[in-house]
Order: C-alpha cells, then sequence, then structure tokens
C-alpha cells in the first residue's frame, strides 16, 4: 500500500484528517503521537480509508457517462459513490418510524385499509411506549414468517419494507395533543407510498371507506398518482407502478 | 346475500353509512332516493362494505387467542381488521420520501456511507425538483434493474423499500435552511432504519467516516441498537436483525 494521502471532508461536515501522507511497504511500521491525536482511529480504520480513496465520483461519472454499464448507479448525480465499499453489503432498508397518537385507529387504518399485517408488536412498560410493526404481505406470503416470537423478531428487524409505528402510552387520550405530519412547516419528512395492483380501483375503494384524500389521481398537474392521509394525518402516495412513466411524461426532463 | 345492516364509523372519523339494513336475494333489486344520496356510493361499494363486515376485530381476538394460527396476524392489540380485503393483495410498501436540503451530499451519504445504489433520477424543471430514488441492493442483485429507463421506473415504483429523496432547487445555497427530522417539536416521522449483517463493524465503520451518532450500542438501556445522523440530521436506526431479541430482553412486555 503506497501513498495514502488523506484530506477528506465528511459528509457530516467534520475533517477526519487532513492532508496525512505516507508510504507503507511491506515491513513493520510504527505510528508515534500524543494520547487522543487519532492514532488508533487511524491504524483501525486505515482499511476503510484506503477503500474509501477510490471514491472519486466526479472523475468516475466522466468515465461512466461513456460506458454507462459500468456504473453500479442506473443514473447520474453529483455526489455519487461509484466504487461500493464492500462492507456495505447485506445493508437492508428496513423501517420506517412514525409516532402515532392512538394505535387502535392506526392498526385499524393500516390492516383494514392498507391490508397491512401486524407481524410484531413490542411493549416497553418500564418506558411506557409500543411498538407495532406492520408488513404489507400477500395472504400466502404468511407462512413465510416464523411462529416462533425469537425468530419472527429477527425476521422483522431483518426484512426490508417494515412500517413502525410508535405509541408513547396516553397520548390517544389527550384532545390536545397530535402529531406533525411533515409537510407544513417545520417540513422534512414527506410521505410513505404503496404501489397498488389497480389505481383506479384503489381510489374508489378509499373513496367509499371514508377516506382523506390530500390529492386525487385527477387533480393536479400529475395525473395517476393520488396521496391520501392516515388517521394522524401522514401522507401516503397511491400509485400503480406501470402508470407512473405515463403519469412523468411532459413532467419530467431526461439529464 | 342477506341482512346487510350498516353503521360504520371510520377511522377517519367520518360516518359513511348509519344502519343501514336490507335483505337481497337472488334477484333484481331496485335502489330509489334523491340525487346524492349516496345511491351509486352504496352499490358501487356494496361488495367492500360486505367484506369489511367481516371485520370486527375485538370478537374475533378472542377467537384468536385460542386459535393463534387462524389469525393472519401474529400478535394480538385492539384494532386489527382480521378478515383481508382481497383488494389489498398486491398492495406494495414502496417508498419512504425525505426532503434533502443538498442532493451531493446526501447522495454521498447514501451511496458511500450507506452503499445505496441510485436507480432513478427524475429532473422537474418546471416546478424546480429533483427526485433521487435509492435501493440497497446487493452488488449481484443490480442486474435485476432494467436498462430501459420506462422499465426502470416501473421497477422503481413497484418494490418494496425504496428511498426517495426530494430536492427543492436552491436550499443547498441558502445557509438559512435547513429541514426538521422530526425527533424535536413537533414530533411525528421519527427514523428510518437499517439491518447490517455486523452491528460492530458497521458502527467502527461509521465512526471512522466521522457519522455523527445519535446514539451509540452501547449507550442508553437498549444495547446493540445505534442511531446515527444523516446530512440533514435525520435519524437513522441501525442494528443486526439476529442481536434484537438479546437486544430486547428485560425491556420488553409479551402480551
Amino acid at each position: 500500500m503506497s501513498r495514502v494521502r488523506l484530506s477528506y471532508q465528511l459528509p457530516t461536515g467534520r475533517t477526519l484528517f487532513t492532508n496525512i501522507s505516507c508510504t507503507l511497504n511491506a515491513q513493520l511500521t510504527g505510528l508515534v503521537g500524543h494520547n487522543g491525536i487519532g492514532k488508533s482511529m487511524l491504524v483501525r480504520n486505515i482499511r476503510w480509508i484506503v477503500e474509501y480513496r477510490l471514491c472519486r465520483p466526479h472523475s468516475l461519472l466522466k468515465q461512466t457517462s461513456r460506458s454507462p454499464h459500468m456504473s453500479r448507479h442506473f443514473e447520474q448525480a453529483t455526489g455519487l459513490c461509484e466504487s461500493r465499499d464492500p462492507a456495505t453489503e447485506g445493508f437492508v432498508f428496513n423501517q420506517t418510524m412514525l409516532r402515532i397518537k392512538d394505535p387502535a385507529t392506526s392498526l385499524d387504518f393500516y390492516t383494514r385499509v392498507m391490508g397491512m399485517t401486524l407481524v410484531r408488536r413490542l411493549d416497553f412498560p418500564e418506558m411506557q411506549f409500543s411498538l407495532y410493526f406492520l408488513a404489507a404481505v400477500d395472504s400466502d406470503q404468511l407462512q413465510q414468517w416464523s411462529k416462533d416470537i425469537t425468530e419472527r423478531t429477527v425476521q422483522t428487524f431483518s426484512r426490508p419494507a417494515m412500517l413502525e409505528l410508535t405509541h408513547n402510552w396516553g397520548t390517544e387520550s389527550d384532545p390536545e395533543q397530535q402529531y406533525h405530519n411533515g409537510n407544513q412547516e417545520p417540513r422534512g419528512f414527506g410521505h410513505i407510498g404503496f404501489a397498488v395492483p389497480d389505481l383506479a380501483a384503489a381510489c374508489e375503494r378509499f373513496e367509499a371507506l371514508g377516506v382523506t384524500f390530500v390529492k386525487r389521481p385527477a387533480d393536479g398537474k400529475m395525473k395517476n398518482i393520488a396521496f391520501i392521509q392516515d388517521p394522524d394525518g401522514y401522507w401516503i402516495e397511491i400509485f400503480q407502478g406501470s402508470q407512473v412513466p405515463d403519469a412523468l411524461a411532459g413532467h419530467t426532463a431526461e439529464v
């Protein structure tokens, strides 16, 4: 390993190392410095440091624009890291957590209106809250869940696309309490979204069930995309995957 | 179909029908009423109405406590709808949308630090925003994505666990602008979460990369669960599925 020269500005704004430069040969090398200066951190993580030197998004993007199939990304954008850190293999985008005021109301909504299944409930008496983990799984896939509660915990925290609802005890009986859906100031979180097999049928059904619409498919500029609200007012986008290209047509610019 | 008697209070608070009662036999039946009174809605949705009469969570819960394998849920809770509406088969929990200040910074974080892949970028010049859809997929699964851009749009909006980042143009150059992560007042959205194959290794790496921790695995009451922050301050829970049962031990109450 030679010429490790590091001056990396991390995305959090913190500079980890500035202009550290050295040549490491296949011989025993010592590192001397004051306590706390970062020796251990440097040595312990030198594997990562070397790997992250491979991340030069701008130069790589130029290459991949000529040979797009070489990129691990399917589109271009500033900031993309082209060389994947092997340590991130096996990372699963597992869950999205929303606080809810009243579990009886939210569980009714997500199991009846949205068809989800409660796979794990966790009550924390000491800390006075409960968690409800819901999955959107078709009926014929229910047998994939373990009947063993410990194993089902592992499944819940390992598979993608779990909705985690957090209930802080007592909110349901406090008339003043309500949660913020992120779409008024201060904004941040926007929505969760569900793909449905038939958007028209789904929206007709939501209508019949009295679900609140933020946007019906025919409203606004973007047709064939709907937004409904859950009992806490969180937005849920509803769309049919096969219709999305048409819905986007005329609104997007290919880059 | 007989004795349809409906008085259903919807989760949104709206009463759809009150005490509608009728007997339908296998013969042609007429429905007479003023314009706008709800005839079309009633007839059009009578299939749903009948199905939703099957949703009696409390009585069913009593049954399932004696025969748990009959339930489509794996835990009990007030509000659960036991009888799944067939119309919800095929619903996919597809996406979670977060607004981001600066795509260069956030894409670096999610592709380099979290290892995600940008599968679809959508720019909306007229409305001055861009969307970035990221998936956590292992390297060997990248070939499952279509090279055809239209088909990849359909895939993006059909599969589970997409992270959608929304960039309203200009926020990145406005020093005053920042988004709200939902964990200070007004609260609502809590976090997204990633399962990782090795929590200790993942956290050591996050540490080395200068990622901000909200909670390290050893901190607080719940060991072996970590929280980090993305560039906008959104919380990301990090855990190893196989460790979660032990992490929960002593904190949860089985119900």
